[in-house]
Order: structure tokens, then C-alpha cells, then sequence
């Protein structure tokens, strides 16, 4: 059994981890971390819990941590991480980290993006970027996982064939990606108010959002040179889902069998990746609650470009769902364990 | 392994048994019965199962499918299995039926309600109320289950110590019922379109709705006297949940500790029934996905009366969970197999 | 020409005044009072005005502000009003309260229920309480209208025939009642964030809402003695609209056309009330963004109680609307200014 | 007083030229035409006109129609009016046209895209496209105004500045477009019911929307060239509103002020165009009930890419507000007369 440590219990991704641990056979949670709910019951906040968990609450002693769990997740805000990690820490235990502070390897360009100091770039390089489906192997052994973003998840997994098989040119890829509120976070601010969100949508973060150079660098690796592109993330009046649209000039005339190919090359024996039927495109209620992520694609002829669609659900595969998927692999477990539940819908 | 057998496995209700099962170690379906998509693929129609599940969808010849199978569960239309059941079917399998056919024991009561004249009242004795926590001892060696209504397992869960303790006069009862719009099923009809529910909420069935006779029977069972109350149900703008707020006269002066203590008697032992903590009410956001119950009360002292609430998530414990717990109690399987899910939040 | 101020223009009430009045032809804003946006726009807080509001917010000093206006609207806190309100003010201007500060003629009742000391008691008795449809004829040429809250304006609307005409027991009225989210206001709290209100419903304030003293005080106006009911809200996943579902013992056996014929006694030339027509129960979708109210009633034989409904805009007659309403009468102007706006749908 | 017959009034389209023209105090409707609800009151269908409109609804006879009023708005399925349309009508009243009968000035261009034949091509010539604020000269003395689709509206007035004067590569433009559930229409379609719709979002028609040749159509007149584009509409869980998110190539290093001076030319004096203060982007909420179109963009200097987006809501300046606007032209009134309404918020 695997014993498992929470910095950030109290989150949405924290707490999504606590949803999809109860069922994990193999780990059991030992430390709900939550410096805002110290003392009080887990399920006193989450009451989906009451019954589930019994514990309570504890302050985030990272250190003291380490020595009584096998892994630490830690869903905490962006620079916490990279504020209290040691090499001592990392010798006690795995830790899967699902904020950015070890997604991205040049320093420079996550302290540009983020604007913060990073505190501890040294252990950037040991940091193995956990998108599963494409770093499978450089997982094993890892100390330290940098689990992906969840509009990265989505955008990445979206474009990664088409990219890594130089199907389309690189320069032209345009995302345009929506998202579910929950990906807000928890915290108590006016613009996530219920009725600022509801009956609205609204693109944020144009041309800023800190989640384009995470894109830009593991798609640079796939096409093996550097890229710009343009990600515009929107808020969407719904709680769970992601979708990114993307856009790319094809680099030749290209038949729908000839994308398919592709994508089934890099995704066919992928469980949760579910490439849909020719002519089906991917909407986010089939894959809410779930690791799955739908993608589908559309030639345009008339304009040469290619429109690829993936959604998936940001809290499970975006955020908590592959974190888990991370933990299976570098324990050695069956990389689905826990994550065989299927979408809930409607 | 169970094999099972749907009828209806199309509508919401069927669609939801079809997720449940999936994760159920000891059931299989068979057979995806319905009558609107016959020859396309189950998943083609639910695209969360899509890769989940392969099967097509067959006509709904229940006569011969009670020959392949262990189970029936007929997600059917009001009158549809009345019309077809036969002693035959009856010693091939068990049937577990979602609609409201056997769950009233007074024909006339039934036709009159429900406007429509009952085929085979000969079953109707037979037929086991399958509202499980009330009524599990009598399950064993059932046939036919009747599976309750979702917002009559809500009310009458709630409201049960309460009357079988003789706390309150039941003359007084008044369920002011709250329901996401799935409960409307995947009809296509006007007032159930996206801009005809959404930034909206209505009460509908005044004094009408179909559902006040089966509880007025099963709560009258528990007070052992004909029983006659008003239910209301209101539309609410969101996809599953419901919850019955109850008011009723006290009989007497009774605590906090008294009333807790009657509902402690009923439902202490009981896994899927949560009596939340003093001061806590039931949000239906706690139980979605899953097929808890949370219930709690507050007592106007002002007044005499007491306010009990209960929420569930009417697809799981108000439809498919309750027939999964059923078929897991006729089978004489742990009641919670394929059950233990957590509720999904946000 | 009236001047006129408003204290608290950027919570969602005061804001809907300032949407109201943007098309009253004979009021106009001079003072957009403010504490938490000083200095800005107000057209950047609520964008819906830009190009239409030009001015900015200004610091809530009330009494120079009564020197430069006819009226000030206040849409604040409790205990604001109380605190600062003085004979020169009354003497310099109107004062149309959208707080509950002088709603209650009890001070002890509203001390009890508010948990806070009254500061100025002294003009409780002079506030005239602004239920338009009922207190028409008091409002001439009051100094201070105290207008009522969202929930108590449907509640006793809806009620108010049935109890001033004898037609029901008072001591057996209960009112479930069910609110759009922009009833909390535009405070940065936790269970306000979109994804704690969406997709879900619960009570909250069970038995100790503070609007219960309010519905009973006008309700036992109305029958001519004390009353005590039971009043539960419930937070509903909309932006706007309110349902009042009552219940309550009919003193006879009365037909529909005998409670008709009491409603539209009271109601026949009212131009924002519409008992609709039978067998057509109120939705707040028709009475959306508009100052209607819609009631119709439902006489249930079996169990000898009438339940009725009622629905408004929460922001608009139970709010803004009615304040506008008032703002009208004691300027001697047509009710109806500025407030003909018809519903918007969907 | 101009008198008015509207075709498909209890459409959602033409349901809101009820809502806008009660308020118009130079307009007045005598014919509410409705195939499906002839002899039916039509505040029985749209209850918020409840005591506002007591007519009923009257067959589509459009010559008779056309005989006793000035003008008619046919707010139609594709290839009614053209299968209908004389020189008799025209020559009898205006006619507005809601549907896309006269938008497209090449008829294999329209057959191609809609799959009908067009039944009137010999009227297509003299059809004005109705986009007010660019083709305002053009409607004085016309007969036959092609009321703009609602995305078209959207995307055509937020790259138009751009593409008139060169700023960006017209072949190169992206168009990203999000709309409320209301723009699909209140026929009872599965796919519109509220559970399928509701916690989630889809890219539909991809490739092959019907706007796409309108909107090409129109930028291609702006720019003198033909054109094509991309153009992708997202359905979104809320009930109104248009985003489009622009994306194209700048032709040269433009700054802020740049663009801004460009957009300030063709938009600084129209009144239902609002260019918002650098650094705000539009939302749908900002515009919701009202005739306003809001725009705003940000420079990518790293792509090169401009993003620019427009908001609107669909059911007015998307429909029903731009359908008014045009009757005001055409009939000399002030272009804004009955569109002064502001947005509604929350």
C-alpha cells in the first residue's frame, strides 16, 4: 500500500486527488495538507467526503512529511514548491507536483511568464515532465514529476501527431481552448462569483497566459525546434471540461486517412486517449469525471488548414487524474489503476 | 458474473444503469435494449462509453431475453412492462422494473393517477417495493422488483423515523421537492430544451404529480394509516439531484437529541443513508454521482413544526443505483458492490 | 428633473438602479456613492454602462450627498442607514432604504433577527414600508420608505389576498421559497463561486432567515393578528428570480373561482401583478429583467390546502424595481415610469 | 405609426421583435404569424408578453400579409421567403428578412452551402445586406433588407476595421466562434435539450458552417479580394450571446495606437459599437438584452498574430435588435429608436 502525503488537500485538485484515491486499491492517504483547515475534518469541507474520510486536516511540514509517506502531491500555488524543496525530501519520498514550478526547463522563461524568482532551479533538470502518454519512459526511476498543466495536457495531446509527424507547419498553429470554472480554483474572488461566470464567456490571459511557453517547449520537442504560437484560453459557464480548438496550415495535401494514420500510430494502444469515429468531434460531457481525452480532427480544403479538436476533463486528466497516472507509473502499478471509471453524463 | 439484460438502456435511466455496471465486478450486460436506436452501437448514442462498450443496440423481445439472461431492468415508459410480463418471463429471470407499474398496490389508485389501465394487475402482490434500506429483508427471493420512484425515495427516506416513530402527525406532511432536469428523461420536447429550463424554476404537478400516491402508500405503511399529504416538485436548472424539503407538525415538544436519536435507530447501520452532523443541511452538489442520501432537520420551535431536507442524485439512488443495489440484494451480493464511488465535486 | 443619489451603486442592487433609471425620463443620477471603488469609473465595475455612464464613483457621505439630490436610494448593509441617518437628511431629501433597517416596527424583533443594535429607533415609526400595492396610499408624501426585501415582496404578494380575505388559517402557512444567486450579493465569498452554487440546490437559513419577522409583520397586518410561519429559502443555480411556493389550510370549501374572485379583488388593476390564467403556474424565466410579479394558486381537495405561487426578479420588484416604483409615488409621479420594460426571454 | 407583421413570431427571433418593438413607440405589430400555433394567444406561448399582447397568433398568408401592413419581418426557416417572395409583396411593404434567403449574392454559392434551391434569385440583386454600420447608405429607399446572421454580425463588425484598411493577411484570419444555446432555435431537438447542453461545450459544423461564405462574403468586399477563412462555431451552456475570437497575420509592425486609430474611424461615432479601454476584453454578460456589439484586441509582437474579439448578443444586434435598426433606416426613424435598452446584468 502505497502511503500518500497532500500539500493543498483543500483545493480542487487536492481534492479531486482525495475522489480518486478512495478508490485506488493500492495508496492510502496519511496527510490531508491544508494550511487554511488546519485541525478541521476534511469532509467538514468536502462533504461529498462526510463518511469517506474521517481525518483531519493538517499543516503543510513538508519535510516532516517526507519521512511518513512514499509520494507527496502537492496542488499549491505557483513558487511553493520551488520555496521548500530539498534534497533530503527528495530522498524520503516521490513528490508529483501539479503546479509549474518544474514544467518548464529554461528558468528564464518561467520566471518572464510567472513573474516570481524561482527558488530551487537545480532540480529543474531532474524534473521529468509527467504527460504520460508521451514521457512514459523517462518516468521510471524519477524522483520528481512536473505533472502538466491542464490546458497543456489538452493542447499538447491535442497536436502532438500532427506535430512530432510534420503534418502541419508549426509557425500556423493557432489554440483557441475553453474551460470549465473549476480550473479558477477555489479561491474567494469577484470574477469567479457565480453570477459573474454564469451566462458569459470571455477569452482571459490573451496572448499571456502562462500556460503558452509550457505548449510552445513540449511541442518544440516533438517537432525538434523552437516555436511560437498563439493560446487563448476562455471561461466557460460549466464546471469541469476542457476543449481546445486548434488551428495549422497541413504542410501538404494530406487525405483524412493519411491524418488518421498518424494519430493512430502515436495514440491506437493509448486506453485514454479516445480518438473518435470519422466526422464525430470531441464535446466535454464525454469525458467529464474521467481520464479520458477525446480528440477528433477536420481537413479544410478549401483554406489548407487542418481543425483538431481535444477535450478532456481538466480536474482528472488535466490536473488530479494524471497525477495519479504519474503515481501508477513510478510505483511500477498498472498505469490505469484507480482510473477506470468511466465519464458520468449527463 | 451476473448476466443482465436492459430494456430501455437508451434513456437516461438505462444509460446510467450501463455506467454503473461497468465497474461492477460481478455483472455483465448482455443485452442493450432499445427500441429507437436498434442496430447502431450503444456508444455511438452515449459517447462516454465510447471504447467502453462495443455492443449494439437490439429490439426489446423480453420474452427472449429473459432466456439469456440472470436480469431484466426494464427503463421503460409507464404501462410498458404491465403490457408484456408473463409468468414465463418471470421463471426465466429476475425483473427489476424503473418504471412505476407494481410499485402501487391499489390497481385503481394506479390507473387513476396514472391514466392508464393496468395489464397485469396478477404481478402486483408479487412485486417487491424495492426501496432497500425499508424494505431489504423482503427481497430475498424476489422475482419482480419494484423499483421506487426518485422522488419518492428521497421523500420517503427522509421523512421515515420521522413517521414510523410517530413524531410527527403525518396529516400535516407537506414534501416541497426540488429536481435537476434529467428526471425529465431524453425526450425531445419542448419545454425540456437547454433555453427553455436554464436561469429558470417552476413548481409543476401541482397536487397532480404522480409520485404522491406511492409515497402516500409507503409512509403510510410506516405510520400503519392511510396517509394524505401534499408534494410539489419544481424543475431546477441543472442535470441530476434532488432534494424533498419536508414540513410537518411535531407531536409533542421533542430535542435535538430525541429526533437524532430516532434517526439514529433507522439509519446508523445504514452505508448509502448520511444524517449529517447538527447544523449541516443537505446540498445535492455532496451526493452527485453517487448513491448516497444526506438528511437532516431543524426543529422551529417557534412554530412546533420540524424542516427535515434530503438530497440525492435522482439517476443513482433515485433510479439506476437503487436497481444495481437491488439486483445485488436478490443475487445476495454485498449490497454496495459496484456502488462505492464517491460523490463528484464540483 | 429629480436628483438622485445612490449609496451602494456598485452591489448588484444599487447597480440595477442605476440600469433603471439609465431609461426613467425624469430621474437622473447624480451621485454614483461607492466605498470600494472610489474614484473609478463606475462604468468600468459594470461594463454593461460603458459609453453610458461616464462618472465615477464617489465616497458615501450622506449628508452633503442629501444636499444635492431630491432622493438617495441606499443599497447597503444592514445597520448602515440606522447608523447615520438624521432628522436634516430626512429634511433635505427623500430616503428610499433598500436595507432592512426600518422595515420592522419591533425594534426588539429586528434586533433579535439582525443580531445588531438599532442605532436610530427614533424613525422607525415614520419609515413607511414600500409594498407599493398595498401601501400606495401611505407613501404620499413620506420622508422614508423602507423597501421591502426580495423575498418578503413575493412571499406577501402572493399571500396576501388569501390571508386578508380569511380564505386561509394563518398558523398553518408555510413558504418554501427558492432565490437566483444574485440574492447574495456581489460579495467575494466562498459559497458564492460558481462552482459551489452550480449544479446544485439546498435550504440554507432553515427557520432563521431574517426576511420570517418581515412576512409575518405585513402577513398579520393583513389578517389583523399575530402570525407565525415557517419561511425557507433555498439558493437555486440562476442569476435571477425568485419562487414562493405556499401551502396552507383553506377555512372552507372554496372553489377556484372563490380565491379567483379575492385575487383579483385585490389584484384586477394592478399593472405589475398577474394572477395568471387557470392551470398555468408562475416560472421566473417569464418574469425575467422586468418588475412583473406572476401568481396563480392550486386548490388541492384531497387534502384541503391551496397551494400558490409566486415569482419575481429578485433585482427588479424585489429590489431595484420596486425601489424605482416607490421613487415614483412619492414624487407624485405615474407609477409605472421607467418600469414598462416586458420580461426577457429566454 | 408603422405597422408591422412578423412570420415565425414565436421563434425565438422573432419573439424578441415582440419583446423590442412593445417598447418602440413608432412601431406597432397587427399580425403575429405562426404556422404551429395558429388561433393560440400569443402570451400563451411566450407568457413573459403575458397582458402585454393580447392578439393571437395568425397563418403565414404573407400576400394578405403584405396588404395591410408597411412592413414584415420573416423570421423563417432557410428558403421560405424565397419560395414565396412577388413583385406583388415587395411592391405592397418592406420586407426584413431574418433568414438567409437574399444575404448571399451568389446563388450556387448559397445552394452549395444551404442544399436547396433558390426558388427567387431574381430578387437577390436588389436585397440590401442589413449590417447597419457599414451598409447604412445602401438601405435608404430599399425594399428588401438581409437581416445578418447572428455569428456573421459578430465576426464581420470585429475584423472589419482591420481587413478595410489592410492592417492584417485576409488570408490568414481565424475565426473562433462561441455562441448561447438560443441561436440553435426553439424546435424540440435532442440535441438542444438542457442536459445535453448544459456542463458542456463542442465545436460544431466544422468547416462547413453556413456563415462562412456570408461572412467571406462581406470581408471580401472590405478588402476587394476574394477570401477565404476558417470559421468554427462552439456551442456554450448559457442562453444568449456571440464571442468571436479573431485571429490573423498583421502585414506590418503595428503599435496599440495603430490599430486603435483604425478602429476609432470606422467605429467612433456608431452608437451600438463599443471599442473597449485598452486591456479590456469583451464578455457576453456586458452586452446581454441590449443592441451593443463590444471589441477589443491584443498584438502579439512574439507571433505577429493580432487577436481580436467581438461580443454580442445573438438574439438582438444578432437578430432581432439589427432586424429594428434596419426597420429604422429604411423608414427615416433615429436609427436607435427602441434599442436604447442597456445590457442587463446580472
Amino acid at each position: 500500500m502505497i502511503k500518500v502525503g497532500i500539500i493543498g488537500a483543500t483545493g480542487y485538485a487536492g481534492a479531486e486527488i482525495v475522489r480518486l484515491l478512495y478508490s485506488h486499491p493500492q495508496a492510502q492517504i496519511v496527510w490531508y495538507g491544508s494550511r487554511s483547515y488546519v485541525d478541521e475534518r476534511f469532509a467538514s469541507i468536502y462533504k461529498n467526503m462526510f463518511t469517506l474520510v474521517e481525518d483531519k486536516c493538517l499543516d503543510d511540514n513538508i519535510l516532516e512529511l517526507s519521512k511518513q509517506v512514499d509520494v507527496i502531491f502537492t496542488a499549491t500555488p505557483q513558487g511553493y514548491l520551488a520555496g521548500v524543496l530539498t534534497e533530503e525530501i527528495l530522498s524520503n519520498c516521490k513528490v508529483i507536483d501539479l503546479s509549474a514550478d518544474y514544467r518548464i526547463k529554461d528558468v528564464e522563461t518561467y520566471e518572464k511568464w510567472y513573474g516570481i524568482t524561482h527558488k530551487s532551479p537545480q532540480f529543474i533538470e531532474e524534473a521529468v515532465y509527467g504527460l504520460c502518454e508521451i514521457n512514459r519512459d523517462k518516468e521510471v526511476g524519477a524522483r520528481l514529476i512536473a505533472n502538466p498543466g491542464c490546458y497543456t495536457t489538452c493542447s499538447i495531446l491535442t497536436a502532438y501527431p500532427l506535430v512530432k509527424a510534420g503534418l502541419i507547419d508549426p509557425a500556423t498553429l493557432i489554440i483557441d481552448a475553453k474551460s470549465g470554472t473549476s480550473g479558477a480554483g477555489r479561491g474567494a474572488k469577484l470574477p469567479n462569483l457565480y453570477c459573474e461566470v454564469n451566462e458569459s464567456i470571455k477569452a482571459y490571459g490573451v496572448t499571456t497566459h502562462r500556460h503558452t511557453p509550457e505548449i510552445e517547449e513540449q511541442l518544440g520537442y516533438a517537432c525538434g525546434q523552437k516555436l511560437m504560437l498563439n493560446f487563448t484560453p476562455h471561461l466557460v459557464p460549466m464546471n469541469r471540461g476542457i476543449l481546445a480548438t486548434c488551428y495549422a496550415k497541413l504542410t501538404d495535401k494530406y487525405s483524412y486517412e493519411d491524418v488518421k494514420a498518424v494519430y493512430d500510430k502515436y495514440y491506437k494502444d493509448e486506453q485514454f486517449i479516445r480518438v473518435l469515429n470519422k466526422g464525430v468531434m470531441p464535446e466535454t460531457r464525454w469525458v467529464e469525471g474521467s481520464n479520458y481525452v477525446d480528440i477528433n480532427f477536420v481537413i479544410d480544403e478549401r483554406t489548407g488548414r487542418i481543425v483538431v479538436c481535444g477535450a478532456l476533463d481538466n480536474m482528472v486528466k488535466g490536473a488530479a487524474g494524471q497525477a495519479v497516472q504519474n503515481m501508477n507509473l513510478i510505483f511500477g502499478l498498472p498505469e490505469n489503476e484507480g482510473l477506470l471509471m468511466p465519464p458520468v453524463f449527463p
